[in-house]
């Protein structure tokens, strides 16, 4: 579980920007004031990580539907950009990761209506010192699981770098480790 | 000024869906009830319309940044789709514009901070039976006119025709001819 | 092997088309007659296929080569085309599969160098009545199995139906059922 | 003429890559042992260069085609990375400059017969120390110019800088100036 709290940690931090401009009016919510992520995808939940994958489910809500009421392409979009940026904090990066150089999503079938879940898997394919390649696929809930678009997102990460790292199933922090073998993450 | 009042009819009506449902208890905002165009683009500006163009001004706002204080690759790439769908209506084809294939993004600099706007530009570059191109680039405001980013969006136009037409420079509608020349616009 | 042998049919017969032109001069080639399949690609190897999934191996050629001594992206792209469309052949189809909408290609690693080889693994997303998706990896040779590149390809069937259909392990052909149950492959 | 005879070196250069292997055998012509750029593109024509912008023509041959008889998705797939990288050059950076990142492209008509040309426009639509954005329009020929495809080409620069640069209408070459103000190509 320790990589899925850190990824939580990360979300949790991003989606709070602005909180602390709640309440300047009874009819103000954190809504209204937070940043895109708040505002579009607060229901976001993560379900598994371990490094280099990250599992999420949407609640489909009447905020993320078109004019056709079905999932808006934009939400697709947003959460390609997302889940991604999430995936790569499940190698101990903290948010924010890095700044995106190209998104693209192909919409394979309607994305669910309201009141269904949209299972959203992404995944680090690689990460160099400058450059981060991501996917993503989308799917309806299990049992069925029917892909409903993939996507990918390619990040300059800059000085976006791990504070820590974690088992390959994401169960135990195993940090960084010093040139003489003792954990270091206070030093960064 | 005929083709830009037909595209803004149809915005319009894009983000009023859910609007009937305003007013449940005294806090509730369309905001808050309406689909993702409302929520996340209700601001969006429309500002000159012809025949397969559309310019937009979005006012840059707290909701729409990301947790680097710029704005979000997910507010970039809802607009592509909606700016986009939105110069398909340019073309007398009333909202929804048909369903999305694929969607894509370039994020070529900083797209511009609360309180500043973003220049959108849609175009379609071809609209056949099944299938219209459209291209989008974002820019930061005149005089300075920098590229932000740049995309495209294919969709599938099913059903999706037009219901009328306008001239080259969109000031006049000239609706549909029927064969024997007469307008018949009442009769789709 | 059924399902292998029909699409290295399919495969066969577009990297032929221009042979009838050979000859003309002894120093002719088919090489230099051929199409762009032909020019480029008719090395390929198509090592496994079943409905939906295809995997092929490029020894790699001075002929693929950039001016970086390294593949040049343009084969990567044709390899994109042209795995892709003949994943659509697994599912029944013979070649030409339908016409493009989108390539798009994310080069994640230098994709070898000559005298290696190039796995490319392509697989049918989602295939409808009007629109195909599909997908395709390419790795270094196993047992690295490192990913070079992956990318996608949209495609509008038209009138492209398949003419039999093969068991899911590819083994078996099945052929098309007529509505009382007889294979009725003759009657397309 | 001064960016357009630099960029017709660097796509000399790189075309002629393989060259002094030529004639190992009466029958072997440069086409068989060239790379990619010349083995599929060597026809191509460099028609007009400025900074950021190249303009060339391709005369489509039976190489160029794929089994519908049209152009191959893999021919204007290899354009889009070769006139774009080119298009770089336009700002005095010899080929080869930098490596592909990501690209992609919509295919909007059917681009041609044997015997035509597909016009192509390459631009820069920014470029900065680690990453340049490209852009690609490819045509029928003029007067008709319509759009057969569009495309996109995001690079990493790397080392690759520029060793001279142009006047804006491309006609003179300016040189690199040093810090007092004298051009310092010889020093580079």
């Amino acid at each position: 579980m320790a990589c899925l709290k850190f990824v939580q940690n990360c979300w949790s931090s991003t989606i709070a920007k602005g909180a602390s401009l709640v309440h300047l009016g009874s009819c103000l919510t954190q809504h209204l004031l937070s940043g895109h992520d708040g505002n579009v995808l607060s229901s976001l939940k993560l379900l598994a990580a371990r490094p280099g994958y990250l599992k999420t489910s949407l609640p489909i809500e009447k905020r993320h539907l078109n004019n056709h009421k079905a999932m808006h392409g934009g939400v697709l979009l947003s959460l390609t950009d997302t889940v991604t940026s999430l995936a790569l904090s499940t190698q101990g990066i903290p948010a924010p990761t890095g700044v995106s150089i190209n998104i693209s999503c192909e919409f394979v079938r309607p994305g669910g209506t309201e009141s269904s879940e949209l299972i959203g898997i992404g995944e680090v394919v690689q990460r160099g010192k400058t450059l981060a390649y991501t996917r993503v696929s989308f799917y309806t809930p299990e049992p069925e699981s029917k892909l409903v678009a993939f996507g990918s997102h390619t990040k300059h990460m800059g000085k976006n770098v791990p504070v820590t790292k974690f088992s390959e199933d994401g169960e135990t922090e195993l940090g960084l480790e010093s040139h003489d073998g003792r954990k270091d993450r206070a030093k960064l």
